[in-house]
């Protein structure tokens, strides 16, 4: 008469992903979250999957796919201004997955929420018969009316980004075996994006989204917002230093750099420089949003136009 | 020198999925969605997945589909007493997953948005190896305070459930070809589940969650969750007129009815039951919660306890 014991999934939850959750997430014990927004704030919302053998390896250190889970969404919290939250979490996985995968993946959950101050709201965890499947919910806020777009960028505005452009891409041969990465800077960076919060606010950029399908193509989605084209000066992309000249083509291309791409209008460049010398966030402007055709062109230092072919370019 | 051109998936998204967005998806055309949270309310989150093969059928109708996933996650919120406000929308398919199942799965959220009042925020659309794997997070909101939670039945609260129980269970015998459905009523019932959206508020129940796991399973919840036990008398549950004595079982410990569980003060029943009555949900007390032991009891007409075995009952 007794009711029948909980199945598995209920212990696993127990252990693992309940230490996660803060008050919002109410031990993970109802069957949803209750959430008091900030008052007078407004809510940005994103949401990522991730695929094992799309998105990432399957032999990938699971407490490092579900940092880089968390922190592909933090970018696009980033991206819009917005500061994070917390989020909710969707896990399909193997039947046979062992706990200790568990135990991996839900302390590197707990590494970034202390990283970013932020707390798991719920979740779903789910078997299934194909490859883990992980689909991760962030919410963020901001000001009211302070969520910075895609479009937005003016002609003038300059072309700035984060970081290093094409560390990830390389990072991906490297986990791939087509390449060597002597001091596995590559590799790190291809597994553990750095969301770069805090930067982004209307003052300072016209126009923002995260570099995550590649810079040309994230480019021409700036440039289609706006109704601009955009010059990149091949000059001034930070590409790693690692790169070889053949491998600009992969590095301008290639996605999972995390980096923000951002439209600033002049009289705010130095407000901008200012708040990334602040954060210790690298900062590059790499070109110019210009009037005309809605497309993205590359120029050597010479101001010749580098040609860019369906697949990359046919020189560089 | 132009951008290269966007991937299949954007003119997808693009075809499909913005017609779905509300204002706050802000045309599925940046990176986040942008919610102005209902002043003075707070916000009750959910997610839920569905996998091919796992919780749902590779050869179920795509609409349908869809709009179960909408459901179950309204469903929720329906226990919780909270107003739908709109949702985000992970979805895994296969590469060669053709226009028409997305045609298909798109009306019928459409569908849904239109009958219960909401819209899409945003979403994500990968590739996958495995199967389709669809992961919706769903927002409410509720006045301060209002959120129903599991914890809260008292001894003496009556258990309520609305609908009829086991009708998701015998639809599944139906679509395995396990059974005949003579109506198809069994099969419609399993493929969407109707969210009992409007019944639920603290005035009128003290801890609600909705039948998913099966019912004698789901009520061990809330007994644990209020530290109670709970009898039911088997002849006031509202089985399906279609069951036969032997399928009873089924009917019990089966899941995916998505009708509510509810504890109900005694003072309260009359208003729940007007409640019900104007919104033409079926409503039925089927026993109590009780002092004692976390344990769920089932009773005879005679009052004699029926046995429950780990798969189901010995007799009934």
């Amino acid at each position: 008469m007794i009711a029948p014991p909980l199945p598995p999934e209920f212990a696993l939850i127990a252990r693992h992903f309940r230490p996660l959750a803060g008050p919002a997430g109410l031990g993970l014990a109802d069957d949803a979250a209750l959430l008091v927004p900030p008052p007078g704030r407004e809510l940005v919302l994103t949401v990522d999957t991730m695929v094992a053998g799309v998105h990432f390896l399957p032999g990938d250190p699971p407490d490092l796919v579900a940092r880089k889970l968390l922190r592909v969404n933090l970018s696009d919290l980033a991206a819009k201004g917005a500061d994070p939250l917390g989020y909710l979490l969707a896990l399909s996985v193997p039947r046979a997955t062992p706990d200790a995968w568990f135990a991996a993946f839900a302390a590197g959950l707990a590494h970034d929420q202390a990283e970013f101050a932020i707390a798991l709201l719920g979740g779903d965890t789910t078997a299934t018969p194909g490859p883990v499947s992980l689909s991760l919910t962030a919410l963020g806020h901001v000001a009211p009316g302070g969520m910075v777009r895609r479009a937005g960028a003016r002609a003038g505005d300059g072309v700035f980004v984060t970081g290093r452009i094409g560390d990830a891409a390389l990072g991906l041969r490297v986990a791939r075996g087509e390449r060597a990465d002597q001091a596995g800077r590559l590799l790190a960076r291809y597994r553990l994006p750095t969301p770069r919060l805090g930067l982004v606010t209307p003052a300072r950029v016209r126009a923002a989204m995260d570099v995550s399908d590649g810079l040309v193509q994230d480019l021409g989605h700036l440039c289609r917002a706006a109704g601009l084209g955009a010059e990149i000066e091949a000059e001034l992309v930070p590409f790693p230093p690692e790169a070889g000249p053949e491998e600009r083509v992969t590095c301008l291309t290639g996605g999972d750099d995390y980096e923000l791409l951002l439209a600033v209008a002049p009289e705010a460049e130095s407000a901008l420089r200012s708040a990334a010398h602040e954060k210790h966030i690298p900062l590059a402007r790499i070109g110019r949003f210009q009037a005309g055709a809605e497309t993205v062109i590359l120029r050597d230092p010479a101001g010749t136009p580098i040609p860019i072919g369906a697949g990359g370019w046919s020189h560089f």
